[in-house]
């Protein structure tokens, strides 16, 4: 079995590491089962590019226990837990291509090794690996019954390809479930990225001007996380009806421009590159502080910054402080990339549960829908998505009402008014 | 000029009331502006059934302005503001029918005599007008372009009649919009039931037990006002997306055969009816408060709570107590409508503002699109939407950035990964 | 028996209104139930200045249940519910002087006639009872027992008075109680200055940029239930302790001058005078609404708006709007007198009750501690604090826990480290 | 020169750390610059046992700048930071007695060390060394000048043997200032104990039943900030007045007895014993999870659950998983400690700068009153309070109003009524 992680030893603490999360992870569990007894995705090759964390393990397992022949690449550099990755290959008898701090170079060596594996169904967060396969390796697109996405900025990245007409199998789009953009997007990031942003420099929040940069679901939870801890919220957006939320929820709004000279702490959370610039960073305030929650490392100019910068200096464990030319100091988090992943441990298990809960069903899906689908981006059907929240909330110990048939056929009526 | 209103000598009142709100109406004032230029609505008679309120006077005034011939009846019989009808007909010659406190009959005869106006598009805000025009008035769907609707609850019923086949021309969904639902039913409703509550009641809301039934756009806006004001917030749904996400925002989620012991506060908004029954009402605590925010009286279960009912006082002008058999008491708050438009002013105009600027716009496309849209729900373009956003951010005093060539092309683009 | 009211014949919806705010003062039913068996105030005159609402009502009957013979008098000339003074006289037999908007003439009339009363002990809202028996009516300082204070502003007067020798008698501040002012100027005034800014305006909060001057008890209350409404709050305050909590609590923090350009909502709360001046008005946007939530109508400085206005329109019930000279619009709420009361109904009963029961103990130790206490400002043994607390947590049916022997023992101890 | 640290080779990591922290303390540093030039600590011997983190290296700096022969000893068996106390040893030959993780046996050994020193002075955090000075070396106690105390727990200790006539020299109450105990209680607490929890456990807050078992400023702290990450927040009180305050701040408020079957989440912060007890172990959830932030390791009664064990894993770094008798697991944080010290790096710099500005100016106030002060626990005067905020709000960019001559002589009046 081939396989390259940083150090099979670690695959003990791999495994607590990966018991703990599962006690957070009940519809998986759930899922899981009901895999091992009916074998749906049985013989079914899946190439996996996801964060190679604890959560992911649970979902490798679930896919296994379906039946199913996965392999596991990492989808960002510095995001994978090295232990967790040790104890798959070790104990579970996964290829695990993935190794913490991997260079560029590496990353797409080890995307190679994940497509060397021949996939029916690819699984993507942030769709570099349907990239690569679309652009580099087009003789394995014969055998793709299917692919899922995980990321907003992937399904955007999707989307642009079934525009062009390049996209050549159907693609679930995961992040489009409710139950996985409205908790996944919101409660994680809203508490991961601060989470990482606390961990990386034991700053207090309270009172700071926290700019956030973006005001999609994952920019919502942060911003509404940051007002929960008291610091002064200001969002920086470019489509009117975001900002116009944004305003009525009573926060700052301001162009990028304006926010730079006022701004303590900066969270870009766009999707997009480039949003905060070689402009920005001349007049950001001495020790201005700057993360990334965004997908990908894009989001800060940092070859701008580059060039700006006269002498740095590693102060902490994530933080790097780039003297400028100005000589003001700024500080970047993490590399840049997703801060929550880089100087934590990602999304806590509880949100994971239902987002892999939707790919693991996804890739069921697929399987069952094979050759019935255009190759295009689809949902998953609402049903499904209920039947997740039902379980979330049933192992979480909350009831709810159903409709009667009074009610039902009520809604479904038009004829009683006023 | 037939018009059927409560006393004509308020006019003058009515007059400040409909300026007022014109404060807070820039988007409405600049699409008046427009109209009054263009006359896109050149002869067009419209019959609209609206609260009538001074924020909606000033839409009639748009209308008025765009070369529409508009005619107004009131879409609840609670909700009129006297001196706004008697301002619009002595003023300016609109023909208004609307009493507040019309029995049921009246307002089903001020429903006819707006159809008598042989509307070519009507404006809805709960599809009375349309369900009794495709009922009882047949004769006029020739004529009609298409329609309108403002709520949640009547894009049900209208997706119903889509559905069942017998819608026979186009509405437009302007709840859809989302200027209209983020905005009106979450911040609009969020304030403006608190405030006919505690207008009713003059009760603190902090430390009680607050029950909120439905977490759509609107309970959801109240959940988070009332978690706003220290309320003790309880949530009942029947959707389990929803219900987990009332659970993911702090909030306490029960079935209402449970909420309805421990509530002190109940307020339905589910867009349903008995969604609080003669069991519920049974175990309620002693001087238990009850009142509605959906857009119909049908959610609490009134004919149960007269049955059960031994002697009713009016405590408050909208405060009627229910001695029960059990000895307890139960307080029902305007009748069980709509408590905003009852007990208080319905939605602050700045809200408002964002929904009828969406009516005037879906009015002018319905006449635009004569003939080319087929007989079901639709939407407006998300581009007008955008528009109306960035007006209104501009008119606050908000300026936002737009993307930059290279950001444009970055989201369009679908190459460029890790 | 004399008295000065509006129209006895009000008396009737004046016993509802007693009777609806009873349902939430069970601590002061409670007290009341007490006195009524033990007649603690057997023969004691008081003389009242209160605001006379239905709350004070439940003070009132407390009172006399208790052997007492009050009388009251209006602490505002806004504040006045007609119907709850004319039930007092009618049914009550309490002599009352109070009309709702009585001029300043008739305001110190009614404190007279009070003070003609020849009381024992003095009850008052701002101290503007005591100030006047100090001033003109030294006569009857050698039958004071003593004097209670229920508001800041009053015991900053009174610690004045003190200060300066002038005090004769000892002044129990109820104010100072935690079940007072941790909880009536608190979610109290948040709710109720909110209501009152609402109901005569029936404006958005949400994104609004609502200026809060002071920080206290009460300016802490307004500030969080505004931010609770999404309104964009900015504080002003001239202690750095307070703003510096204000920053840390994520609240906009700057100097008056500043403010005054970009709020769109401000309310005074500072307990002083000429908190918002010529200079302020000077440079507010188009518009813009003040209200005053502060114990006396000086903090809002109206006679240099007056030299500034060319002209004056009364737009709704408590609006008025200004034009100044300069061409803008300014609207003053309610005269700026207690917005609260002017446009709302006050505080609302549950917080009273409180605030209430701790008056009518307050009267209680002033008699019992006859002779015994020096002519200074006093507040409450915080015994009867807690006692207060309790009774409103079992009546609200919350149940908490109490020391262990061994854990109230620990605290007395010191031995035990590490 | 004897010292007691880890390892002096970490000297360089503990410079950085110590200079990161510097950057968020402006107001320590202010005092350090003028203590460098007027020297009013010359010659002044003082003990510190406070938690040996880079923040309490920043007030070591500048008592050395002003003049001070200081030491410094652990507070706290696992809270401290070994790099720091290296480099304070190494790089400014100040004498450290702290190695994290030293036992119990240790950590006395260096309270002993530390009052060999012979203090005039002496700093704590808990009140651990006065009560080591007071019992075992009474021979220390003619030289002392007095002492100053960080904690609300060390201030009660303190109280006790000032009422049992044992306190033989003034203290000051450090945590009495409002600039320490409403800043770093709160905000501090709030904040870095989540971050602890997180940190330890990598577990979602959103949605979770979260337990805080006392409503101090610390435990007010704590429940808001797990409000703004949307948890389900449940309160445990003994006091009655704190109890009904959470309650009217929306909280859910219920005896230790029924919050222990309903929590998944507890922190203790009550400054007591015994707070969860064996019976509350017995019938918690399955996977409980439960940590400390009061300032002791007693509130989690630890020796009863040792008794109930039959299993023991280490499931992370500072997570301990009992198995019970009943066949449930409890998880136990940090061993019970002090949960941001433990599994965090402590309160943030910014809220430490304002506590130790104030310890600072502490030793100075004593030094300037020596002799005049009686043996009792005295507060700081409170302009000393007013000048830090100042200086604070100053430092963070913030601008204040001041009164005008007019409105301090309005303050001062009490002739100005209605």
């Amino acid at each position: 079995m081939r396989y390259d992680v940083k150090d099979l030893s670690l695959s003990g603490m791999g495994r607590l590491r990966i018991e703990w999360a599962a006690k957070n992870m009940p519809v998986i569990a759930s899922v899981a089962e009901r895999f091992s007894a009916s074998r749906p995705l049985e013989g079914i090759r899946i190439a996996t590019c996801l964060h190679v964390t604890a959560e992911t393990a649970n979902l490798m397992l679930a896919l296994k226990r379906g039946g199913a022949n996965p392999v596991l690449c990492a989808s960002n550099p510095l995001s994978t837990q090295d232990d967790v990755a040790a104890n798959l290959v070790r104990e579970h008898k996964i290829p695990v291509f993935a190794i913490k701090g991997e260079d560029n170079d590496t990353y797409y060596k080890h995307i190679a090794a994940a497509l060397d594996h021949e996939p029916h169904i690819t699984m993507d967060d942030g769709a570099d690996l349907v990239t690569t396969l679309l652009s580099d390796r087009k003789d394995l697109i014969e055998n793709i019954i299917g692919s899922t996405e995980e990321t907003t900025t992937g399904v955007v990245r999707l989307k642009s390809m079934e525009r062009e007409g390049v996209l050549k199998f159907p693609v679930i789009a995961v992040n489009d479930s409710q139950t996985k953009h409205f908790f996944d997007n919101r409660y994680g990031t809203g508490q991961s990225a601060l989470d990482g942003i606390i961990r990386a420099t034991n700053i207090l929040l309270a009172g700071k001007r926290f700019v956030v940069c973006g005001y999609g679901w994952c920019g919502r939870g942060l911003a509404h996380t940051a007002k929960g801890l008291n610091a002064h919220v200001i969002v920086v957006e470019v489509d009117p009806i975001k900002a116009l939320e944004a305003v009525m929820d009573g926060f700052d709004v301001m162009p990028i421009d304006e926010a730079a000279k006022v701004g303590e702490i900066f969270v870009t959370v766009a999707g997009n590159k480039s949003v905060i610039r070689g402009e920005h960073f001349e007049v950001m305030k001495n020790h201005a502080i700057l993360a990334n929650a965004g997908h990908f490392n894009v989001e800060l100019d940092l070859i701008a910054l580059e060039e700006m910068t006269v002498a740095k200096r590693k102060l902490r464990s994530f933080v790097v402080e780039h003297e400028l030319k100005n000589g003001r100091h700024i500080n970047i988090l993490g590399e840049g990339r997703l801060i929550n992943l880089a100087a934590a441990e990602g999304h806590p298990a509880s949100v994971m549960d239902m987002s892999f809960a939707n790919q693991a069903l996804a890739a069921e899906y697929l399987v069952v829908n094979k050759g019935k689908l255009e190759p295009k981006v689809h949902v998953l059907p609402v049903e499904m998505d209920r039947q997740i929240a039902l379980l979330k909330l049933k192992t979480m110990g909350y009831e709810i009402d159903t409709l009667s048939d009074e009610q039902a056929s009520y809604l479904r009526g038009w004829r009683e008014g006023t």
